[in-house]
């Protein structure tokens, strides 16, 4: 057992230094083809709203942990804005690799803030059990698969570009879950992974953000924005509204829990991901809503009793059932909702047609959760060797572990 | 007395229940009549704003208590996006009844939100001392209500329609106090409706979130937009100014006082509502922002040494003088400009039609507030039957009256 | 020794109070001027951005003491509505003077809180240690002396306007600095000047509110926005992951350290200010941003051993290295990227047209930082005497002082 904590100074310095000088010389030589980067392209506010979301708001949603504070907001900030250099990075290289076409400056941007959701979630999963080498190159490994997957995605499965990107939460999710699984288990008695009434409120603070902005966030790349927005306002809504029932409904006494709400109140915004831009009734938009705040709270209670006990894994901000399941009946929504949109419109004749249609969503589900589950426990073996400096589980959940605090 | 606390479970989700099937089953009924609601209107930004404002801005600006701070934020999220699609059940009802246009999608839901502003105002004035259930019927009651009295000014008065939802603060205050009226007090020697440095600071977040975002709140609906944003702009900032200025006159040693600031900056933003538009020179703005803010602090005082003694009414944040005074201000000044106006137009000639102004104005002004005062006592009275299980006085400002709490 | 806190009841409202009527008369005559107030200018959404983070973003980011969060975030309010107000007064007046065109509106009240910004900033070094009059009194002097600079850096060496206003961080931190310089230190053994996790915690929500919102701040008068807004957004994301870098790299035992997150994030940002709009190569950009960061952390060890016990000044809250050296390293840059520029496109040649350019930029810059550190150490003389009621050195960063605290 170490008697004090780890240094990390011959590490996440340049670590940090390196990739940095990655993404300098990377811009420099790829010059012709960031020839367009400045070409115009006007979605600033939304641009500023997800911005905001994925900084900000994942930062201070992630404040769970009564000592760990800083951590969780300060290494989401410093993990999304590797992240966004990472992904316009392996978006020119795709570029390159014609496998692409280039897309030029805000779009490429806004495109890698939205990818780098996925690192924001998946660092929930293991948040307070990794240190910051672990997470840097946890981020960098999981975007550079979740554009691979994308890129399958589009290529094999001819599915649209903008839904691909709406994959971010089952596979950040997912990603995340087999990662944390591979960390050992902190001690029962541990006091430190509990919240505060003051965590919470900081947390509750980042939720406000998250869930006031996740309209832009899933109208940003649609072609039709306003129904995109309407859906996902409504299912938000509905979701909120569910999450308070059904907190109280599940909990002792009939209380509401702070956590529930949380989760809850965000699941209709993943839930709605894949379909927001596509559902032409809003009541179908709010029976997603209130479905993936159902899903979401009875997830909790199963997951944190049977699931997480029987594999052995700690999911620290519960991404398992806050956006995990929620994307998984999201996707299964899309399938059901797709097909019976086109038996609709072709009257049930066309059998063939529709086959193809769930063959291709179902598949792109498939392979997404499935690169996310197997490469998420390969990052979790590989984080956990001795090279990574593995923090020891008695300095779990600790800002003093990475930071100088003062009391 | 209750040795303790009172379950919600067979309550709270079963209502919350009742209302989202309600509003589910409307919606999917009343599919023609939504036809439109994917109509195009495009001031997305702005909705944005008043959304952020109303959920986060007042959900923040209500944590005035020291241990009171998950349900301030909580409940008003919960009442505000129950709210909203009440709203949108209400307008499409009086759709159906031909006593309004159709407007479809975007527009609809910004007056829902907008509308709802009324609920977070009360839900100020009740604040610790109403339980869950008690909330809800509140809002329910108070947003129907609303819309009946907008209605009437509507079609009795002809009073434009924007203007009629700019009666929301008076609304909102007056029926707040009104039902706080009929609740009992709390003991005199309890500790827990005071706020803490902590509290006030979270709550100065909220209050800067309301300040910045309210331009755009006074100019959603607005016709000539640039003239409200500016206005409203001018008289927030005087009235931000001339708050420290009266707090640290009217104080003991000349200190500021929280409690003032947080109310007297926002009171330049309520008294400008009714005019914002039509003011055409700048210093007018100015002047109305000035005494607003002279009117809030003064009322502070007063109010809570006379007139909330003698009536026995505990106003927990203060909505009368923060939000009531300000608006019976604004809707004052609003006859005193718009006469003179019209007067110097018509050269002083007209009599009959400045006097048929005046009754307009004054008619819609008096019923409001007669409309809010009278339906508030009601439905004072009708909260506190024992079927809602009212809070017992000891357990009153207690965030573990509701919530999971852990220390 | 005062036994007790000084009451500014004779001062602090008085002095508001005129301000106010000197502010509401000159609107009331300079009514031919302010005509076209309500001309047409289509970027409320930016303004609103630079508002909030002018007023939210900088009154979070000031909140690093522990028992100064109130006197932070409110002071910050006051000065910041008030220095707006001043400015308009202060164009007006310009305008008046034929000095400079009428603008009209929201263009001039744009204006006006960019180089509020400079108050905001100036603020920053004399933290916890001027009393409210004092503040009052150096920001209106402040904004008129960074006017009549600006004045002349646009009439005699032809700056761009919109470049002019960017000289905001070089002037407000070097004028800070001057000031603090001729306040008394605090004794050394003084508690109430450290953070707590919490308020570290507030900090850092003002500094990612500030983050986030930088590039509307950069982007707001420039020509071309996109450009603008994407170097900035570039520069600002590296300077960020440097500045976790050089934290591990320059602290002890390789941690992170709160301040130099919280300063050296922004650098970024300061650094690209005054080039933003003609850099065509995103790596230039990334390389201001780096090199920001550095000079901000290198810059704080630096400044804090040698230079301020050398002084005898102390910077509360470091605006000399987060503001103060990036500006001038933006500047140097500025200087040198516009003579690669034009020595390319002329082929070495006209060296006369390049020396002329050097001699504007340089003569600009020197103009500017003389004048703020002149002026300032004049103004901080004026405001260390009795009349003002300088605070006792035992009395320093504590909100008592002039706030009402309830514990």
């Amino acid at each position: 057992m170490p008697s004090r904590y780890l240094s990390f100074r011959c590490s996440v310095p340049w670590l940090i230094l390196f990739l940095e000088a990655l993404f300098l010389i990377h811009l420099f030589f790829c010059f012709p083809h960031v020839g367009n980067i400045y070409s115009p392209s006007s979605f600033y506010p939304e641009f500023q709203d997800v911005n905001h979301m994925v900084i900000f708001g994942f930062g201070f949603f992630l404040i769970v942990l009564r000592r760990y504070g800083f951590s969780s907001t300060g290494l989401n900030f410093l993990l999304v804005v590797l992240g966004v250099q990472c992904c316009v990075l392996v978006e020119d290289l795709l570029v390159f690799l014609r496998v692409q076409q280039n897309e030029g400056g805000m779009k490429s941007l806004a495109k890698a803030v939205v990818s780098t959701t996925a690192v924001a979630i998946s660092t929930g999963a293991v948040l307070g059990k990794a240190n910051p080498v672990q997470l840097i190159v946890m981020s960098l490994v999981e975007l550079i698969i979740f554009y691979v997957s994308r890129c399958i995605n589009r290529t094999f499965l001819q599915v649209p570009d903008h839904l691909t990107l709406m994959h971010v939460h089952l596979f950040g999710a997912y990603f995340g879950v087999a990662v944390t699984s591979r960390f050992p288990e902190p001690p029962p008695g541990l006091d430190k992974n509990r919240s505060t009434p003051n965590s919470d409120l900081f947390s509750m603070l980042g939720t406000v953000f998250v869930w006031v902005f996740w309209p832009s966030f899933n109208s940003i790349l649609a072609h039709s924005k306003k129904e995109a927005v309407l859906n996902t306002y409504l299912a938000l809504a509905v979701s909120a509204v569910a999450a308070f029932m059904l907190s109280a409904l599940t909990s002792k006494d009939g209380k509401f829990r702070m956590t529930h709400i949380h989760s809850a109140v965000l699941a209709g915004g993943v839930t709605i991901s894949y379909t927001a831009h596509s559902i032409q009734h809003p009541w179908i938009a709010m029976i997603l809503g209130l479905l993936g705040s159902v899903i979401t709270v009875l997830g909790s209670h199963c997951l944190q009793r049977c699931f997480n006990p029987a594999f052995k894994l700690q999911d620290t901000s519960g991404v398992h059932f806050t956006f995990g399941l929620p994307a998984v009946l999201g996707a299964v929504a899309a399938v059901v909702l797709c097909v019976i949109e086109k038996g609709i419109s072709t009257q049930w004749n066309n059998f063939s047609s529709l086959g193809y249609l769930i063959f291709v969503d179902v598949g792109a589900f498939c392979q997404t959760i499935s690169t996310a589950l197997l490469t998420g426990l390969i990052t979790g073996l590989i984080l956990n060797i001795k090279l990574l400096k593995t923090v020891h589980v008695s300095k779990y959940f600790d800002d003093q572990s990475y930071w100088e605090v003062s009391f």
